[in-house]
């Protein structure tokens, strides 16, 4: 790689920063597909989010920025034009700034969740789904399984009235939705969008009691690669969808919107990142 | 080099950006020093300048901001705390935040002029010399000169009130100044630090009648590496120090100033860049 001045940049945006995959999986791409650009991470705090983004938008030579956790809801606010999906699930997960000034956003979370499935020949149109967790990941994945198709979305949260605001957001859209305790038997899909999982003390965030080997069963979580949930799941026979999936399928959909050409699939970011690195 | 979410960034902010060198020259010199950082190109218009200086102070793995053309003058009303020699220059070419906030800046233009000298054991100190343009380059050379104990400069610009704009601010710091013609004759050292020889067609920018091989010839131009003027002097048999150097022995001084550990002599730049390449 060879950064000179007419280097293109993308950032990606978060706190903290020093664990995100972006900076060498994008910048391994960008390499490959013979594209003068890099990735980098910029780290900022909740309190500085706004003076940041306004700072971003004088750089010409930004492709744009990826938004990751704390700051998707946040950011929405200051993209102008978000997509409509953005506006459905109340953040962004990447911005860019067109030739006027403005900004767009949108939010791939959960279109990488449903393209990782359909990869597999598991199409969402028509099945019911439970959604365990109704954060940020919750919501991406919910409205992106609604666009999809799903017959019927049941959301369940710790929080009943936060699962509830989700399920009737849901039905403002025409969605059959509910809200269900995170119990996975008689659902087509099982998903886990909570943080249950990610310390080896959790409990299951989903009850697999009585699952059948034809529900499927994915989890959001990036680490563990494979969680305890998904664990069980493999277990009892059923298809398992890991959190670096949901990850790995949104790459081509960012490229897409940053306006990045070349290879940006699963097969490219293995090629770069190698199998156990992404 | 491995870009990673730990990965610090040290940017260049100017405009045009495609032809900067300090993004290759810089990265080429972290990895060789095993520093995790990397320097990247910012193209920034000037009308943009304060609102990406404002939100460049939110980024918390910057390590700092290289200002370059058309920005040193401008970016100075952002730093809190410039150096004396900012000060008295009234423009930076490097800004970096602190714990609180807070920015410090400096301009070391003229710093690696005089170091370049002293590298190849011809002090500035005692010496007569004429600078040639009194804008942005020769302001920080003029300074420059007067700090390393100058006996005397003289000023010549194709504006006399310019020239003597900064003739008066040098004899206010107590350094013998005044306008004079752009006649090297005399001069122990004459400095072009004007545009003119940039283009090939340009006139000479000093006059180089009756000069003995003893006066010393530099010029800040950078592309042509050598210009016409350099050409000349060489024949009269003067020593000649070229644009190149001047930037050279800037970088030990900005790795300090941004706190980067290792060799950023010009042997390692010329190691990472090639001896043509930088």
């Amino acid at each position: 790689m060879q950064i000179n001045g007419a280097t293109r940049v993308l950032g990606i945006v978060g706190h903290p920063i020093q664990q995100v995959r972006a900076p060498a999986i994008w910048t391994g791409l960008f390499r490959r597909n013979g594209i003068n650009a890099i990735c980098i991470p910029f780290h900022v705090m909740p309190a500085d989010l706004d003076r940041f983004i306004e700072g971003a938008s004088a750089l010409r030579n930004l492709a744009g920025v990826i938004v990751t956790v704390p700051h998707k809801a946040m950011a929405l606010k200051h993209v102008q034009a978000p997509t409509e999906r953005a506006r459905l699930v109340q953040a962004v997960n990447m911005i860019r700034w067109r030739e006027d000034g403005t900004a767009t956003g949108d939010i791939v979370d959960g279109i990488g969740f449903v393209r990782g499935l359909e990869a597999k020949d598991k199409p969402v149109a028509g099945k019911s789904a439970l959604v365990v967790g109704s954060g940020g990941a919750g919501t991406a994945i919910a409205f992106a399984l609604a666009e999809a198709g799903a017959a019927e979305i049941a959301v369940s949260d710790i929080d009943p009235q936060r699962a509830e605001r989700l399920a009737s957001r849901l039905r403002e859209i025409g969605t059959t939705a509910r809200v269900s305790p995170a119990v996975a038997h008689s659902f087509d899909l099982a998903v886990n969008a909570s943080p249950t999982g990610m310390r080896a003390e959790d409990p299951l965030p989903i009850n697999l009691e009585n699952v059948s080997a034809a529900t499927i069963v994915a989890d959001a979580i990036m680490h563990p690669p494979v969680t305890l949930l998904l664990e069980q799941a493999t277990q009892r026979g059923c298809f398992i969808q890991p959190g670096a999936t949901m990850m790995d399928y949104q790459l081509a959909e960012m490229a897409k919107f940053f306006g990045f050409d070349g290879d940006y699939s699963p097969k490219a970011i293995e090629a770069v990142a190698g199998p156990d690195n992404h």
